[in-house]
């Protein structure tokens, strides 16, 4: 298992579905084409963004199909795979090393809430990463599984040669800074949104998995070369102004929000499955407002 | 569709697996047929102390027909088919249809938390109303989803004539008690815990889905036949006496607690799916030692 | 210490403060003399509803010489005592036994949360219960504290001569009915809310604190009486139709909403302290409304 | 009212109590006095670390007079003087002006958690400050208040002459980083804890009120001396050191582990106002771990 570098920025490409809400294959790979241009490190399908919970089995892997398809060779792959169970995690994992994923990023069980302790949690991972022929990345998520990863269990999740990283989505950056500083140095953390992209830089992430990626990567991948490159200020007035787009398009409106967005952006946005609704005209309105005003305009070229 | 009543105890019956960790068809029959001689109004099968959740697509089929063959004519089998998206969802109660349950108890959508407004969810148990031939019972399980659906958006989903009743686990009986006044009389409330059976029917419920009743059935009826028959102080003083044993194999341990105390006594409890870790040696003595003192520790007749 | 019995139902009377904001006496005396025409067990003073919070210490002392001077002898009054620290909790209690109060009810310190562990909360409870002349009455509120105490603190809690009770607005029913199965028989256990007053009585409480008894007492004795004298069916009924208005003077729209009902119903309400808000005038239209439907129009006699 | 520049590093004293817990004004002045070594740019007193809400009336301002009384000039005291009412805080706040405050920080009202709209907040923070004769601080602290500000509600109380800043000590970067970017540019952000430290300075934030400044002040002030140099590998390096023992005197085991962290460093913790309980013997071998791998071991000089 030689390593893998996470540094950069990877948008984590919603699915497409048609307007008869079944699997748009096509729209992947297209999607994939147009933000190929950017210098992107790599995409990241079947994560939340991409629906991964609304996906049947056969669909979800259709679905990395149709992305490999379209991703590059030394453009990254990483394929969402966590389920509730051992069992059916692995399975998934496995088949997204079978389609040529890169790295498999793993959301913890989390319905039954009271029996995941950190015990459980470790071996869960471990168990995953044991069978795993890619490395495997964790995946933090509170919004929407109503857990918290704590430092403590991250820290020994990660005392494993097959697990390389974090993507963390929580939004507490002194996490951040504890695993960053006690973790191995080859363990690696993703920032899971690009509302606190720089501050997670600024702790020593390497990159960011960011929804705003789809419609906004020459912004993200700015924010990170201005940090690189020392010019804070610039950074942090970039970072400033890409709050309230990307709240818009995550915790705010969702999915939904997104394709809306990446429909007005010239690339493919589609429908969500239900029950998810489409979002009001009014919200479309404020959202078109809010893009507009942080500078999201344009469009991706095409 | 006629109607359906469900007066009455249904136990939740776990979902057996082998040492394997595959499912278990002949235990799950097995399992029913003890239970049967108790006079149970049906059963749940492939709720959440069957480990829905942890089963591929093919494995909830074959539960739900294991299940079948063993449940008489005249015992109802209500079958859990809730997914993330109406899709699913609808897929798995037309399976449940197809293999002879006699409704569907129907977890609504929770891992987009926030998109999941009272319009989405109205809008989901509709669209699972219409597409079902079998009667639909919505299902609220704050404890593992992380919602808790009000009374006002109950009351208009109630509000279909295919939707016939509602499993609250939430124990918040002020609401149950303003659901049984305010929805239709037709409209049927179970109790999801033991812990709440007796005031949950003092506020009008009908009777309850409980992980207790699969181990401690005589007991549940009784509290219920003490109840109907008005003797509240034997009622209250039996429900009081279940509420550490309903605790410790619900909140408190979970499932591998039930599968345990129902290997203790007799029927085959087995290993959960992993991560699902299974008890340690001293939750086991402290299991038995509330068992006991509940006076849960004949077994059942086999 | 002899025995108190808190059979029945108290009124957590607001707190009258005149339109410049100043602690009203006059009008705590009226209303109280009002309510009394009722047979009512008693009244809370400076509960939750009687805005504890908002008072300045010389306040506390002047609205329970108020109290003390209306309420009756034979009718107890409970005095809310509770504050940060034991030694603030300690001098409210004393000076609560010196204008005449018959018990202290007590919420438990909450601001840092995360220090109050069982221990802190047992040594909190007892050391005023040591220190204090008249008996000690655990209170507990989630809603406003963002804590709950759970069955076993409260059991330990109990385990004191001079703490005779628990007041719990918290709904959890299944946790009441453990506490009076678990604890003393001489530990008596109130519902916080007419939410859910019948389900409490049905696991053994023995009456209430009830903000709704302020607006509703008839309705509230009514319950109760029903309840002991077997009268399932019509205590039920009245329980459902009491579950809107209850909410909409607690949860919904709390204590501005409770002082507007009594200002319609003849008593006095008048403001609340800032920085809580009057009722919006759609929405005292729509509590009219509520209060409407649930037959509670007709107003006290005076 | 001129400008206050809040650029800076600012430790939250603790208050001190003698060993029969009462106010102990010589140790508050002279643990000031040693701190002052340190080029601090002022002092908290009567924050959450300063136990105000353990406090009579009376020794809250006592508390001010030993403090100011020890802070020199050109050194800022700020001023915790939030209550539940209004007109508490108002007292409170002119109290702390009297005795020579340089500004107030205002924790909200949040008992009565469901009437604290966005319009109450604004309306308090307004009158406060309309009434306040020093400029005002918002303070959020989630961990304690069971309520987190959100960005436009904190943008809309920022829009007030007299509201010169925000203390946050609920971690979301993301929210910081849109109210520096959304406030006017006068508006100044303070982090609440030593574990976001630099995250917050790299998103604008001009210093904090750290609770670790207390015990590591000097940490303190290279963290954000290193930032401005532009040197943010070894801020980073140092920021990472500083999470686990600033989690530990914070989150972790609160105030009384911050006063044994001084008791050992040279200057006054003694004991915290009861219930809150003193260490465990272990947590203190714990804690004295944590410190010493910090390198937080030498005492500050006498």
């Amino acid at each position: 298992m030689a390593g893998i570098s996470l540094n950069g920025i990877f948008p984590p490409l919603p699915t497409s579905f048609n307007e008869e809400g079944a699997l748009f294959q096509e729209m992947i790979r297209s999607n994939i084409e147009r933000l190929c241009q950017y210098p992107l490190t790599g995409f990241l399908i079947l994560g939340s963004n991409g629906e991964l919970v609304m996906l049947s089995e056969k669909e979800k892997v259709m679905a990395l199909e149709a992305a490999r398809e379209a991703i590059p060779e030394g453009t990254l792959m990483l394929a969402g795979t966590g389920g509730q169970s051992t069992r059916e995690t692995i399975w998934l994992t496995r088949e997204a090393a079978r389609t040529g994923a890169d790295a498999a990023m793993v959301l913890h069980p989390f319905y039954y809430k009271g029996l995941m302790t950190p015990k459980a949690l470790v071996a869960f991972y471990h168990s995953v990463a044991d069978a795993s022929e890619i490395p495997v990345i964790v995946y933090n998520m509170p919004a929407n599984t109503g857990m918290d990863l704590d430092a403590p269990t991250i820290l020994q999740i990660a005392n494993h040669p097959n697990i390389v990283g974090l993507k963390d989505s929580g939004g507490n950056v002194a996490k951040m800074a504890q695993v960053t500083g006690q973790a191995g140095s080859d363990f690696q953390v993703l920032a899971g949104s690009a509302g606190f992209l720089l501050p997670a830089l600024s702790v020593g992430a390497v990159g960011g998995i960011l929804a705003l990626a789809n419609i906004a990567p020459r912004q993200c991948l700015d924010i990170m070369e201005l940090f690189i490159r020392g010019d804070l200020k610039a950074a942090r007035s970039l970072q400033q102004r890409m709050v309230a787009p990307n709240g818009a398009v995550t915790r705010r409106w969702g999915v939904p929000a997104l394709k809306y967005a990446m429909d007005q952006l010239g690339l493919y946005g589609g429908p969500t499955r239900h029950p998810v609704q489409p979002l009001e005209k009014e919200t479309k309105e404020q959202l078109t407002g809010i893009l507009k005003e942080a500078g999201i305009t344009t469009g991706l070229a095409s």
